[in-house]
């Protein structure tokens, strides 16, 4: 949450001089967005986000990230789009960093999603893998197994004081995953990071997605791990079968999960909780100076991590035997 | 710039409850207001600005913060109206915070004022004097020269280590400035923090003023020294005397200054950057860990209070002899 970067009268005028979106007549740094800088701008012409690019996002998946919400938007899915200036770009600069001009979206997002919002969520991913088809921009998932070591590596001195016993955990999780992940089944673009804070309700009904900084080419039943984990926790970290059983059932309603899928399903949820387990204990070790955001606690994801080990079978997450 | 509370869906609902808002159709949280958080809020009735008012700010004061708010509008002034809740309250409590929601006001803060959005600086100024008055509710100004000893000591310690010879120029300063305040010049309802990050532009012309959790009773040429330390200075920190000259203008265009207010005015400046030093400065020095917020430098107002120190005569701020 928080404004890296400040942007002078000057640059913002130099910038939207570019864009033909008439008067602004509000520009207000946004808190929220651990990776950028957004701007909530309101002109005579409607409402948009600002996003100045920061640098834990690599430049060179701007066209990825920015051709992916263009290729959404256009097939209809609920996600911002991108607004091009006069010489035809989404993406230029301002500020010094690379910056892009979003359609504004509607909605809130719910902090403690009832089933029924976890089912219109699970819906909504199932259309996000079908509409990102045919977008043909690859990326890689950097924080897939194969990431994982370094990230291991990183936390280890400092696991044991977030949490006795993280460091073993962590080790032996990895050894683990690294023996049992899937290979081959079916994938596509994930969002990667769908956690209740990226999606918006307007009563009752899913209204939006936003931030596909995390997107990427991935196994498409990992994305669904990645929001079991994120949806389906209570605020005392007890897996709330119930939801993740309406998150599976809107999915499938769009888009059933294959046998492998469901065979891999549990470890692939092991290897969410894992994933940000590791990049919230790296963060949480290297607060920097002055920093301007809180980092998220790791605890909350050994704690989900230990929950999916203490399950046998991923009948358990409330998949429907059908 | 920070969210230092954040809202659950329950207690937002429950809180809006009491109003007649319609549909929320955007919530998030702003970046920027280092006393309190605040959200900007839509519904299908509106913009408002809802605001949780933090520990910084005296519970006791808010009714003084909201009725002046409220009394302004009322009197036509361009600044956020309180929206008063189905009880008749304009202020309630919004997880286990005093909280209001105000009307949303178009503009955007302009960081390099113009001259020519100086002199409207100061028109609004001497209209805010002139709307404020017959507003009967008393706060003195904690941060006048009876406050400023308090702050010198918890400053003193690391005065030094922030720049060399400041804790001279502090007390060599105060000791001065208590034997030079004015006394008896005309007073009111003023502003206290009318910096250009608190009053919004749109298209050039003044469209309103917020933030009105430095007001008080204290001298109306107080107020334009606060301004003239905000607005006049270049971003090399040089007095830039046309900009001083033009807010002025702009103010005795609706509110002549009498004599003594004149001859006091250089000594108020003096005492407006010293009370920003103070206040920076303690601030700089005591960073709480986990901070959500940069605090300013210091030194950007001992190089005012330098450069007020070498003039010799209020002439020299820009001051129209007729």
């Amino acid at each position: 949450m928080a404004v890296y970067t400040e942007v002078t009268d000057e640059a913002l005028a130099a910038f939207l001089q570019a864009y033909e979106l008439g008067t602004v007549t509000s520009f207000k740094g946004i808190a929220g967005g651990v990776e950028n800088t957004n701007y909530a701008l309101q002109t005579t012409k409607g409402q948009y986000i600002l996003t100045l690019y920061e640098k834990r996002v690599a430049e060179a998946d701007l066209p990825f990230f920015i051709g992916l919400m263009d290729h959404l938007a256009k097939a209809g899915f609920p996600c911002p789009q991108p607004v091009r200036n006069a010489h035809g770009e989404a993406l230029s600069t301002l500020a010094d960093r690379p910056a892009a001009l979003v359609t504004f979206l509607e909605g809130i997002d719910v902090k403690a999603p009832a089933a029924n919002l976890c089912h219109a969520a699970g819906v909504a991913m199932a259309r996000l893998h079908r509409s990102a088809q045919g977008f043909d921009i690859p990326r890689a998932n950097a924080l897939n197994p194969a990431g994982w070591p370094s990230l291991v590596a990183d936390g280890r001195g400092g696991a044991d004081t977030v949490e006795a016993g993280l460091e073993a955990l962590i080790v032996d999780e990895l050894a683990h995953l690294q023996t049992v992940w899937p290979h081959g089944i079916p994938d596509g673009i994930i969002h990667a990071d769908m956690f209740p804070d990226n999606v918006f309700f307007l009563e009752g009904r899913l209204s939006g997605i936003i931030d596909f900084y995390f997107a990427c080419n991935d196994y498409l039943a990992y994305d669904i791990a990645v929001s079991l984990n994120a949806w389906c926790f209570t605020a005392d970290l007890q897996f709330d079968r119930a939801r993740a059983a309406a998150f599976l059932a809107g999915y499938q309603s769009l888009r059933a999960l294959e046998e492998d899928e469901i065979t891999a399903l549990l470890i692939l949820c092991r290897g969410a909780a894992l994933r940000f387990l590791l990049t919230r204990l790296v963060d949480w070790l290297n607060v920097p100076p002055g920093a301007l955001v809180v980092p998220h606690d790791p605890k909350a994801f050994s704690a989900r991590l230990r929950c999916f080990q203490a399950m046998n079978s991923p009948w358990e997450l409330g998949l429907d035997r059908r």
